[in-house]
């Protein structure tokens, strides 16, 4: 998938909301705990339920791994699900591995070729070549972890370069030039909707993925005012804020009601901009 | 374990070794792939051969997760195994985890509850709360990339900070605060070496994981004469260098043979300094 192909999903959905897949074996509904990967059959209620409202899933790496091969199985299964279903959809290995050329390399093969997502989150603190063998597969995405959205990106993320700019920036506008518009994007969160519009100047065609809307209180209309480009260029991460909504046996209506209001909201900010 | 009871191991084995199972499928010997499990297999036999020359092994995450559950199954017969015929091994993940609080705990508890290893490597890049949560469990220790070995880690690791302090120095010096001596250790490349008396003088106490001895090219007698400290201080990891040292039926022998001869190497080191 390239942008373009993501900005024509975006169009058609009237969405740019990821959602992410945090499952969490606590936290869903009693009454999937019989099934044999409870993990994948709550994915699948979900997918199923907010599919038409939504551009990409995000699973989230932890929550998979915890669980070991059952968790390893259930991931795939969620994957092989979309694939199977809803092909169009972008999928976000929210996995933040980063190593040495030859270890990235097998990374790069288990989560493109054998799980076969779009997308993964990296982190760049170890440079160009532990990024590079994520570029070599066409159609294939890196998500770069540029300004996080917690507390801690201050402890590192924006510390004051000698050259006049922060770590954030300075990675974002080296890594820029690794790969293109069409393999690259970058997580920036939603609570720091303030640094957008700096980051725009940098990168004003790369597709960010924003974080951090729903429980972690940022602002979707800060984040389309200070981030959005002239081909929309952001995905918006909401997890837990949709996916928990209800931990009855209604999940999957509450969970489509979540994913529904912030689809309205998106529909009113893509048509403000003429996007749509 | 704590910092001491490492020692302790170090001056008993004579040896600061950490041999890397970054196993691979494709340079295992051929009669090994009729097993069941081919890796663990292959990881068995390896361990069997050099237990009395190690200190630590550290698995490579990213080679297990290229086989999905077959991968995860032999991560874990691998660390079970160490665990039930070798206690006092110290067993690393070099996973290079690290994500907003919530993720994180379920990372530690991934590595530290269910997979049982003693530490885990960690990207520092998003800060404190990435990274407490790997801290919260007695006994066990996190890795902080801190210098790396691979050309990439010029791109960021050595930027020059308006403090004056390059950015892996940040890392270090900010981070130390987070944990002590007894939980928390720094990956630094033995290829940059030169870098070893500089973080010596920021942490004098804290142990370092040292790859990039063997294939990447570093040296021990340099890594030694900057790095060590009055309780060694140091565990330096071969990986490529030493599990394939050959790939025929004869590759127990040489592995050993290979990891002999940094044991010997590491208990001239540490006799010339008094540590044995």
């Amino acid at each position: 998938m390239n942008a373009e192909e993501i900005f024509r999903i975006i169009q058609r959905k009237k969405s740019f909301l990821c959602i992410g897949l945090d499952t969490d074996f606590k936290k869903i509904p009693k009454l999937l705990l019989d099934c044999e990967y409870p993990i994948f059959e709550f994915n699948k209620h979900i997918i199923d339920a907010t599919e038409d409202l939504a551009v990409a899933y995000k699973p989230n790496l932890a929550f998979y791994e915890k669980l070991g091969t059952a968790g390893q199985m259930s991931l795939e299964m969620t994957v092989a699900y979309l694939r199977e279903h809803y092909p169009n959809v972008f999928i976000i290995a929210d996995a933040k591995r980063g190593d040495i050329g030859n270890t990235s390399q097998m990374y790069a093969h288990a989560f493109f070729k054998n799980l076969d997502v779009d997308a993964i989150t990296l982190s760049p603190y170890m440079g160009r070549d532990s990024i590079a063998p994520f570029l070599e597969t066409d159609g294939k995405w890196i998500i770069l972890l540029a300004l996080t959205s917690n507390e801690g990106s201050s402890d590192f993320q924006q510390l004051q370069l000698k050259n006049g700019m922060r770590l954030f920036e300075q990675v974002i506008s080296t890594s820029a030039e690794w790969g293109t518009v069409n393999n690259t994007m970058y997580v920036v969160g939603a609570t720091k909707a303030e640094a957008l519009s700096g980051i725009r100047k940098l990168i004003p065609e790369h597709f960010l993925l924003v974080p951090g809307v729903g429980s972690q209180g940022g602002s979707l209309d800060e984040v389309a005012q200070w981030g959005m480009n002239d081909r929309c260029g952001l995905l918006v991460n909401a997890s837990r804020s949709i996916i928990y909504a209800d931990v009855t046996n209604k999940f999957e209506q509450a969970a489509r009601q979540e994913a529904s209001r912030l689809q309205k909201q998106m529909e009113g900010i893509l048509q403000s901009r003429g996007l749509i």
